[in-house]
């Protein structure tokens, strides 16, 4: 068995931002020389999303209109923040959106269907935050 | 190491239908000849899920219900139909579904509690789509 | 390929309670000797989840309250319950916390940003409940 680690670090210049990176897994995929396995993709801060959809503008943007909907009111509604964070809210959009997609690995590519595009969603940015890719099999 | 992998069509007669496919998953399982290792299955449409919860036909319509609340309003609300489409609603509920379920297989089965069935969930069908199957292990 | 399969049994005091489990997930890492692969955890019944966040109280008593109001009503709006059940409530939080954390394990740990943390959620507790851990690698 091969396993292939890949730690990448993103910065985005707005609080929230989606960014496709389905490009820089399948790069990984190549580097590792994995033909037939899993790859896991996951954020590793606890304010930000790995998922799976639509390459496309409108999508985004109604996800983040929707997930304002999904957790509503004020920073000060939230208990979290009365560590001195803001960012509650942060933590439940990552919590709609998810932590990790496990995509699969055949014939050294990532196994999709027609749209299926990875996505890194930041709630919290403006600093930098790191995707993990791993990648195991043969 | 083994892997196998699998790719299921499924066509709904109703646009949006949820269906069992637990059996499939362990022929699939079966067929590998994998007795220890882990089974990837997703959605490879983006506006479908698999998920794991109950086989009870009640649930079933709870969560149809229930998923439109969660994501209210008509078909103009959202920009994603500005493209042309009508079915942004189905990218918003397949994310509260999910999109993959990863299970253990043991002993060449699935390793589940006592009610765990795995659903495809179809939030726009009446078309052919696939599910991936792919199990690694030895 | 090594694999290492743990139940772990967990029973709340409280119908609904959130508890941190990285250690218990940490030891069986320890236990298979895997030092490259991969870890799943997941709820092996259905109220319950595994998720990943921080492992802060505030955060925690946020989610309680926050699921209150994704899941509302009464337990008779639930068609679930016409079974005799009265726990529709948690099938539906246990859906959107999720049901499993997949994890890296690299160098024998896993392989986790600062505040990732592997939290269960039971949403219809005071009963024996189990959870899997399943690690793959080498």
């Amino acid at each position: 068995m091969k396993s292939h680690t890949k730690h990448i670090w993103i910065e985005t210049k707005k609080r929230i931002e989606f960014l496709n990176i389905t490009d820089e897994v399948q790069k990984e995929i190549d580097v590792s020389g994995i033909k037939e396995g899993l790859c896991l993709v996951n954020a590793m801060h606890i304010t930000a999303s790995v998922y799976i959809n639509d390459a496309e503008h409108g999508l985004v943007e109604d996800y983040k209109e929707w997930l304002r909907k999904l957790v509503p009111g004020k920073p000060e509604d939230y208990k979290h923040n009365l560590t001195g964070e803001d960012n509650a809210y942060a933590h439940l959009m990552r919590t709609v959106m998810g932590r990790e997609a496990v995509c699969a690995v055949t014939n050294g590519k990532l196994d999709f269907g027609p749209w299926e595009q990875i996505y890194y969603a930041e709630f919290d940015g403006c600093r930098k935050k790191r995707v993990m890719i791993k990648i195991i099999g043969e």
